[in-house]
């Protein structure tokens, strides 16, 4: 099966009417109580129960696997991994950056994503037709750039801190390597490698619906996805996103040390 | 004298009509040679040059202090202070979070300014009117959030290895007393600080252009703008912006230890 474009935008719509409504009002709730009205979580909540709508219309036999409301049917052949604000540091902090992630997974492989963003009116997406981009500067088809070395790449983490011991002094060398570093941009890094802006994302410890969705975005424009010691990347884990095969092979063996 | 929004919003334009077709055109000139074309810098060049071009033919006794092109006329009562892009690290990385900085300062003193995001099509800007917004969600006036506890704010600096030694220290006892710390964001987190939605942002070392032109935006959205130890910040240094005196008095404290 495939999906088409037409589902991931409704998909993007419904979202983005939970989503960015709450996005920057939270300058009214900043001495909110514990427990009381929270914007980003239920931006949260909501975008992801309205995703789940749209997909279980669709697809009643489909498993779903959400950050907010748990796995349903998850032993299917089809399952659909859902993060509906992923990068809510940024969401909350009113930078547009955070996305709204929905990928589909066949037996455990991901096949299509997207990461829309409504307030740039961004949406990244990938298919059997390949990675494509809709958006400001008008509709193209995404392609990573065709770095090569680290000492020209553009290189995205959370933070260093994430890195522990021995790993966090691999990193730090590794960041010594690169032509920039920076941090934390969460699906906006993994994004921008479809696009051709950054080389390489390294980030340990994702959740399935951190990365499901951009897995095919990446593939699809040429990149290269998979956990730090070359597995799938599907079930999350310590994940090394690059831009071409040999910046993906240096990066990894600049991470494994 | 005062600075009309019509003269601002044409400023943003000419800027954007520099900066937006160089955006995220970088993957074809990955492998540049040293000394060929690169678009971040053709377009804080082209971009102050039309910006320049603009303030030389309506102000023509007024002094111009820029990034790219230097001084002119800066004995004047009145000096126009710019960046054309601040924020060049996510410009080259694709990121929407960089912006064009104008200020004017009459007597040393910054009295209008205005932050132009144009992928996002965004302006933020303040004149004697007051602060204001326009863009994605529709104009409205800045204000400030009243946060005015470390424990509930949201902190922006550049980078923590900015601050050096003892400095370092305090800053790291700092960050541990705000509710989330986040780096990089240039204007931008200064932007949302007047818009509500960041409480203090702290940058060691910043230039005259890195701040004059968000100085009014955020002073009159309610907030505070001053150097590390009170004084004025339009000649820049280690500038600390907040969001209330409260919490630009607990932050002062904080990083003066």
């Amino acid at each position: 099966m495939d999906v088409s474009i037409d589902f991931m935008r409704r998909i993007a719509q419904a979202a983005a009417a939970e989503t960015l409504p709450r996005f920057r009002s939270q300058g009214a709730v900043a001495n909110k109580e514990k427990g009381s009205f929270d914007p980003v979580t239920e931006a949260d909540r909501e975008a992801e129960r309205a995703i789940r709508a749209l997909i279980s219309a669709e697809y009643p036999d489909h498993g779903i696997l959400g950050e907010e409301h748990g796995s349903e049917n998850i032993s299917s052949r089809h399952v659909w991994v859902i993060d509906p604000i992923d990068g809510t540091r940024a969401f909350i902090s009113g930078l547009p950056v955070w996305g709204t992630l929905v990928g589909l997974t066949v037996d455990g492989d991901a096949v299509a994503g997207m990461m829309a963003q409504p307030f740039t009116g961004e949406l990244f997406y990938a298919n059997a037709s390949g990675s494509h981009y809709e958006g400001p500067g008008g509709p193209r088809k995404l392609s990573t750039r065709k770095t090569t070395n680290l000492a020209e790449a553009t290189l995205f983490t959370t933070t260093p801190a994430l890195f522990k011991g021995a790993a966090r002094e691999r990193y730090d060398q590794f960041e010594k390597q690169v032509q920039l570093a920076r941090y934390g941009a969460d699906c906006y890094a993994f994004a921008m490698i479809a696009s051709g802006s950054v080389d390489i994302v390294a980030d340990p410890g994702l959740k399935p619906y951190d990365i499901v969705a951009l897995i095919p975005i990446i593939e699809k424009a040429g990149g290269i996805v998979t956990t730090f010691d070359g597995g799938p990347a599907e079930k999350g884990g310590d994940v090394l996103a690059a831009a071409t095969p040999e910046l993906h092979a240096a990066a990894m063996a600049a991470l494994r040390g």
